[in-house]
């Protein structure tokens, strides 16, 4: 019944989400607390207090025909005014309610913006290691994903590898900073540079080259990072935001895409991407938490949180002897596999009870995701599996 | 920077859409008391009472980290064995949790199941007049829509002509029954045939044809018509459902597709459509409002609500001298425009401050949809307005 893209795709799977099936059935097996389940970006912290008073008050208070209807596709525009006024507070960004469109997560603003732009065979460069739905993303649309390699150092991208890569039919780049799966944020002088090289290229090409930024880890920096804002780095940059991370609401499915009004054509874009949102099922963004949101802007997750769980994962694994790089944002650590092979390790580790992903899922063997949005206790617990981990593979004696 | 594919669709846009926009100008223009839109599907009945109490007593009692999170890409198994029961209850099913998967709306749970089952050029069959974002889905997934001729006296599918559109090429076919423009229930007697003949296609051409029904109005009936459950008449029909309609939550896109266990090849559709759903950026259809409708399975939008409108608007147009198709279900009129070219017609009722759709969005020229999902009081002060158009087209003297 299936079609060929779809059987291959089931054959293939999710690492990612496969292992959340998996830590579910080991969770059963040997007890929830003995299984360290670092596989999925599930943000740890409940959402804000706020959110729920918000979420109250409007369902007692609002017309519920509003509260639960049908609004423009491109999402109810006193919401839109509300987040663009807040960026622009912010970054200094000058948007209104007409350059941002509500979408279903950030995943949804993806697929709907590449749907709106996208020509088969159109070229969509990527930076590795990267979040590996990008792929689908791109193939659904029959994009061709093109991968540019990392600086192995720094997790910095490779730039020169990165211009070599870029071509006549290279129509968009996907960036994450704070990346997910490194932690690593792009730092202002890779960023300034990717922009001269994308002028660059489209002076070279004759053509326009979107920069997607992908940004559901925005807000979640270490070490008194402030949030950094992509667009004034080059003019064809929008920005794609999720609220998962930000007020921990990743079921619910509620994110936007923003266009500066800089960016080449910017009215079409701005329809053709609400175009998507319709014809490809997603419509809106869900109606009351589109408004709930709106209202929240000012919460903030609890980074000291994640940053306390951050260093003693980091901390605990360099004294194994593990090497990682330390993270200066979202809640990833990636770690060095002891083999080139890391499914071998990832494999060795799960008999340990502790579930890693795989780095060939970002595009980039040799290394593990962990991800460390989890409870701290939890990362106690795990240590001495990591200890038998370690004994294991030689790193520790 | 658009792709060619979504330049052309800005360029056609959607009717019902534009008019939902354009309707808002003309409500800001005129007083929006003086505008009679019956162009958009959006439920004028308000969500039941016990949705606000299950939304409330959910967001205060229960965990944030779950009411907000992550989940299968299918959604809450014990959401799913709910409506499972509740289906089997009501007419007599047997379904289990791992026949759903819960979407984003019908509208994402139709895109999540083409993209499924459809390799490019693969053919899917519609019944003239259909919804016409259907054409949109399946060129989502470079299928073929291939339409099929209406009865045009009962609006009832014209089965010979039907017979004649299916190839070996067919993959599936989509049905929609209450029916959305025409409001007309496809006879048992109709839907027998139809599975006959899709017996039949299958022996011939050595495939496996899907059925699937969309049924976001399948508890809209009047006149004490029961609900039917197309299932026990082809075996290989799913359901694709919403709770736009039925709980009035249109903007909450929430649905849920459901595949019997007589379908060839379940495992793998089910796998395939829940994968769809994560990598076409659905992810999972919103939390909260999954488990709130769970438990309201029981509630019931007020139908007599629907009703009176039905039958003051049928009888007022009747005396007019418009002639109109009787609706026996969903919330809309289906009238024969008096010019072939219901463009025209359109043109002339907006001139009255009257939003109707015209049928050639419905693939059907030479008729309007009147969407009566809006106040009585509307429907009584459009009359004058109705009362000039008929003057103005020469059928009421």
């Amino acid at each position: 019944m299936l079609s060929k893209k779809t059987s291959l795709g089931i054959k293939n799977g999710s690492a990612i989400r496969a292992m959340f099936v998996e830590g579910k059935l080991m969770a059963e097996q040997y007890g929830a607390e003995n299984v360290y389940d670092f596989s999925l970006g599930n943000p740890a912290t409940p959402a804000p207090e706020k959110l729920k008073e918000v979420l109250i008050d409007k369902i007692n208070s609002e017309d519920p025909l509003v509260l639960h209807g049908y609004m423009n596709n491109a999402g109810f525009p006193e919401v839109r005014k509300t987040l663009a006024e807040d960026l622009n507070r912010r970054f200094g960004t000058d948007f209104d309610e007409g350059d941002l469109i509500m979408t279903v997560g950030a995943a949804g603003g993806l697929n709907i913006t590449l749907k709106a732009i996208l020509d088969p065979k159109d070229e969509v460069v990527v930076f590795s290691p990267y979040f590996g739905e990008y792929r689908n993303y791109v193939e659904n649309f029959d994009g061709v994903i093109v991968e540019t390699k990392p600086d192995l150092e720094t997790f910095q991208p490779d730039l020169s590898d990165f211009e070599s890569k870029l071509t006549a039919k290279t129509k968009a780049v996907i960036i994450n900073t704070p990346n997910n799966p490194t932690g690593v944020i792009y730092s202002p002088d890779t960023m300034e540079k990717i922009g001269t090289i994308l002028r660059a290229a489209q002076e070279r090409f004759g053509t326009q080259i979107l920069l997607i930024s992908d940004e559901p880890y925005r807000e979640l920096r270490y070490d008194g990072k402030e949030p950094d804002f992509l667009t004034k780095y080059y003019e064809n940059t929008i920005v794609g935001y999720s609220f998962s991370k930000s007020l921990s609401l990743p079921g619910e499915r509620i994110g936007y895409v923003a266009v500066p009004k800089a960016v080449a054509g910017h009215d079409e874009l701005v329809a053709g991407i609400s175009l998507c949102n319709r014809i490809l099922g997603f419509v809106n963004a869900p109606s009351l938490i589109q408004l709930a949101v709106a209202e929240c802007v000012q919460e903030k997750t609890d980074v000291s949180f994640y940053d306390r769980n951050r260093k003693t994962l980091y901390e605990g694994l360099a004294e194994l002897g593990f090497s990682a790089i330390l993270p200066e944002g979202a809640f990833y650590l990636w770690m060095k596999s002891p083999y080139p092979d890391e499914k071998k390790f990832v494999e060795m580790a799960k008999k340990h009870r502790l579930l890693l992903v795989p780095g060939s899922t970002f595009g980039c063997s040799g290394y593990v995701r962990i991800a460390y949005c989890v409870s701290h206790d939890m990362i106690l617990r795990s240590m001495d599996s990591f200890r038998e981990l370690a004994k294991e593979v030689g790193c520790y004696a």
